[in-house]
């Protein structure tokens, strides 16, 4: 493996009984914004275990975080934020409250013009708002780790940041809330843990036997546990796995020491942002189709991630790496997740236009080895028409 | 799985070139006690390197924690902390001597009598100076937990500590050093992380699949790695897996929402409280005893842990389990590490004193579901003459 840094200093808690621990984890006196989204924490009980754990603090409220929430609306609570010298934020909800709240809290303190550029220019982040978070759906990790994503309404660009002031301070996780979520948005998690375990994991061996393992970990533990959760969101003891499969899957650990790739999102950045389709779902598009283009430079891994992760063991490489890509496909689509962008009526124009995009932003080696130009976009979204 | 908190604050900083960012990690102006053992930094090249990476500290030096560390040798670096006013501690060496420096510090700023108390009475510790750790020897994963075990030498005990003040700030860890390690410790450090993980999976099933893999991912790895550090310590690449191994055998991860036994480590603390046995010869010597006691209680684990981690798929229960305890000590054995008290010239009066002072703490039902009573006790080192 290669040297590497690690350091997470989120407090997790985890389960049912957790939420009234919250009162003691901000400081006293602390004025709270709570941040929530579109009102499922008022149809899943949430809301008022958390208004009930913060008696005796002056709480602000800002609902309506959209799901890939946007920096207009994040810009609306920094507004109120300002005015009403909010000390300390509670993000209650999903991922993108939560990514939300990190851009909310870094920008509520930025002081160098407009935040945007923390996105747009990945301009450093050097203070935050503290926050912690209450998560309601397993998914994207952001609970446990310092990266956020945002989008811009105007320009439909989406970008992401990453700063070691945008670690929660605590995190509460809340199985039995997610038991109330549609089938599809847990379906959305089990594919969003998936894929962010294959960016880190599905690159090139590099003799880290502890981080591959880990990640195998959890894609195998993803694809027991996640057709049982997309059955039955309210099977508390899957959903339980589905969480903590999730949080492990992005919060620096497999990432220690191993190559990462990450092109996959940013492909499936610019579907989300030019079609408003689902996060999980643009990875779930892509990936099939990089792999076809890059079968050959992931071979090893590709080969390995088969026998381990899906029992692949006979036939010729070829034969393997095509059923390793035929499984992951069809485990996406067992979960109601469409692979094709012509599921989603997305076509040829679409492709031309990312590619554009890439060679104007001069994006022309990304992921693992740079092996992803805006040519290998083409192909990889061209296999997926 | 069952609720649980998790919580590790600690930097980790893995590899070659990492001593030089130390300077940066101990606030400018502190007076520092650089603590070690009994001289290996010498040779290994590591004392050089924290020396230069110290330039513009004040730095007192204290050598000589023995392997099993003492308080009475603790309580001498304790006196000078506090005549020389010292602010911060660095440990370098291995967990002995990380050990020893977790009660040091708290020792330090204690107030309220006797520090001993900390491990006799379990008196909470409510304070302690900051403190980093270079790491030159994997084993026991102190350098990323909050547990310290210390020993008496005038009474011959030998008692754990744990608390959220002895996080280290910063660990770095270094397999280079570790390379430099006589094979008999190497071994060592490879059992000690194996009976760590084995305290904490091989319970019993309460559905937690992410925490069963990493613990067997952790298990299978030191099966794979442990042969090759034995072979030949100054193998970096089969180091760094093993230093990382033993890391996250301990680090709170595999512990979140699943019980716990810990038996193992209680008796063979008595060993080595008795005769100065390895502490991880004595769980290499204690393990096999109490599953053979144990073997039905534990079936669950002990069948599925033989089946993933050594492949044990065919035969009856009984067989399954009988191969999956034959596996383990044969491994230990394989390292050179002797399984039977007989190799150690100890005997039954031994067993006599360890179950007659469980007795007298009132230690009736250590471990997993309260199943280590010292009738269990006694019977699972008789296994052992």
């Amino acid at each position: 493996m290669k040297d590497f840094e690690f350091h997470n200093p989120v407090k997790i808690f985890f389960g049912k009984e957790q939420m009234v621990k919250i009162s003691s984890l901000i400081p006293a006196g602390n004025k709270v914004m709570l941040i929530y989204g579109g009102g499922s924490i008022f149809k899943n009980g949430v809301y008022d275990k958390v208004k009930e754990a913060l008696k005796g603090f002056s709480v602000t409220e800002f609902g309506g975080i959209e799901p890939n929430p946007y920096y207009e609306t994040s810009m609306k609570a920094v507004k109120i934020i300002k005015e009403e010298k909010i000390d300390f934020i509670l993000a209650a909800g999903g991922g993108s409250v939560i990514d939300a709240t990190k851009f909310i809290a870094a920008a509520a303190v930025y002081e160098n013009g407009d935040p945007w550029k923390i996105l747009s220019e990945n301009e450093a982040v050097k203070a935050s708002l503290p926050f912690g978070t209450v998560l309601t759906l397993p998914a994207t990790g952001t609970e446990m780790n310092k990266n956020s994503v945002i989008s811009r309404k105007s320009t439909t660009e989406k970008f992401a940041f990453s700063s070691p002031y945008s670690y929660p301070q605590f995190s509460v996780l809340l199985p039995d809330a997610a038991g109330s979520l549609p089938r599809n948005q847990a379906a959305n998690g089990v594919v969003d843990a998936f894929v962010h375990v294959i960016e880190q994991y599905l690159t090139y061996p590099v003799n880290a036997p502890i981080q591959d393992r880990f990640a195998e970990a959890i894609l195998i533990t993803l694809i027991e546990e996640g057709p049982k959760v997309y059955a039955n969101p309210a099977d508390y003891e899957s959903m339980s796995n589905l969480m903590w499969s999730a949080t492990m899957a992005l919060n620096g650990l497999i990432m220690c020491g191993v190559p990462g790739d990450w092109s996959v999102h940013s492909i499936g950045h610019e579907l989300t942002a030019l079609h408003g389709i689902d996060h999980a779902r643009t990875l779930a598009i892509v990936l099939p189709g990089l792999w076809k283009v890059l079968r050959e430079e992931k071979s090893g891994k590709l080969l390995q991630y088969g026998q381990r992760v899906w029992n692949i063991t006979s036939g010729s490489e070829e034969e393997r790496i095509n059923a390793a890509i035929e499984k992951t496909a069809d485990f996406f689509e067992s979960l109601g997740i469409k692979t094709r962008l012509s599921d989603y009526g997305v076509k040829q124009d679409t492709i031309d236009k990312i590619v554009r995009r890439f060679e104007e932003r001069k994006w022309l080696a990304l992921g693992d080895r740079g092996l992803t130009t805006p040519e290998v976009t083409r192909k990889a979204l061209e296999f997926q028409l």
